[in-house]
């Protein structure tokens, strides 16, 4: 493809991501992706084969964004500040938008987990890339004495998405920081994270 | 409404609810509803105005399942044993599904939050009535010394809520019982929840 298509196709997939993302996979129409990207369908057409590949290259995007996030966040000077920049970061992002469209990857989750083994199977990955990166992180707090030792860092890690997934879910339920901002403080409090000053 | 046509009704709502569950409010179709019930249009449509008002009524109807359900659960001899027979509970119906259809309300939490205010109000309600009972028995634990008291009851029982919406999330993406079961124990350990024997 020339490199004009080319931006043709990453304008179409900047576009279609906020309708994915708010009205999820299978509620988006072909009809949505057209009045997001103000293309023709013979034009939409012409890039991608349909809402399904179009859908999928999204997540593809999304979960690279994602990767890259959590490598820069999870790089402070020690293991627990960077778990705690984790924490802020997260919270972040999601003031950010207004708690508006949650967490896609765990919106993709909940509608694909029954339905669409090919999404779940690349959701559980992302799912999975995710906690391993915090349980590196909780492992080596571990080591230096700087969060609990008393359960393994697999769990911890896997308490630690599950808490945040949760917490997003009713940030984004109430429109409020609150919940998400509460299940961080509880969990910081919980693990016994010991920052340095 | 006859007696016969309040069954009627009732069975046209029971068939419903699996293919809401699994499907999602947004996705679910007529076609998918005159499939569950085996009825012509012209029937289902004498009881239910469309679509969106037998959505409504499942979500109602499981909103009062789920109340009975807690109220149920939550009567153990202490506070602590009841919170311990809340969590056996809930993992054990989601067990029983085989992880199939996740939580009901994470569910419509998740579809509705942006798009559909009345249904996100609702759901909204369930969350707030669900971590009351939650805190409720959280605050007698604490009077007890059966869990632990250096947070508010309140958070504690958004963090409970949070987890285990997380981790049905994750157990129903792995088909599994480990993120959930793995959630749940660490949240025993975490509260520092005490069970006399």
């Amino acid at each position: 493809m020339t490199s004009k298509g080319e931006t043709t196709k990453q304008k179409i997939l900047a576009d279609a991501t906020p309708v994915f993302q708010i009205k999820g996979f299978t509620a988006t129409t072909i009809g949505d992706l057209l009045a997001a990207t103000g293309m023709t369908k013979g034009a939409l057409y012409f890039h991608f084969p349909g809402k399904e590949a179009i859908g999928v290259e999204v997540f593809r995007k999304e979960s690279a964004t994602f990767m890259d996030f959590l490598d820069e966040v999870l790089t402070a000077e020690t293991p627990a500040a960077s778990l705690d920049n984790f924490f802020r970061a997260a919270l972040g992002k999601h003031r950010d938008t207004g708690f508006v469209g949650g967490c896609f990857f765990g919106n993709t989750a909940l509608e694909a987990s029954d339905i669409f083994p090919v999404l779940s199977q690349m959701v559980a990955e992302v799912f999975d890339a995710w906690i391993e990166k915090i349980q590196a992180k909780i492992e080596a707090a571990q080591t230096l004495g700087e969060i609990r030792r008393d359960l393994p860092a697999r769990q911890l890690a896997e308490l630690v998405v599950a808490t945040i997934e949760g917490g997003i879910m009713q940030s984004r339920l109430l429109k409020s920081e609150l919940p998400m901002a509460n299940s961080l403080s509880s969990l910081r409090v919980l693990l016994e994270l010991r920052l340095r000053h």
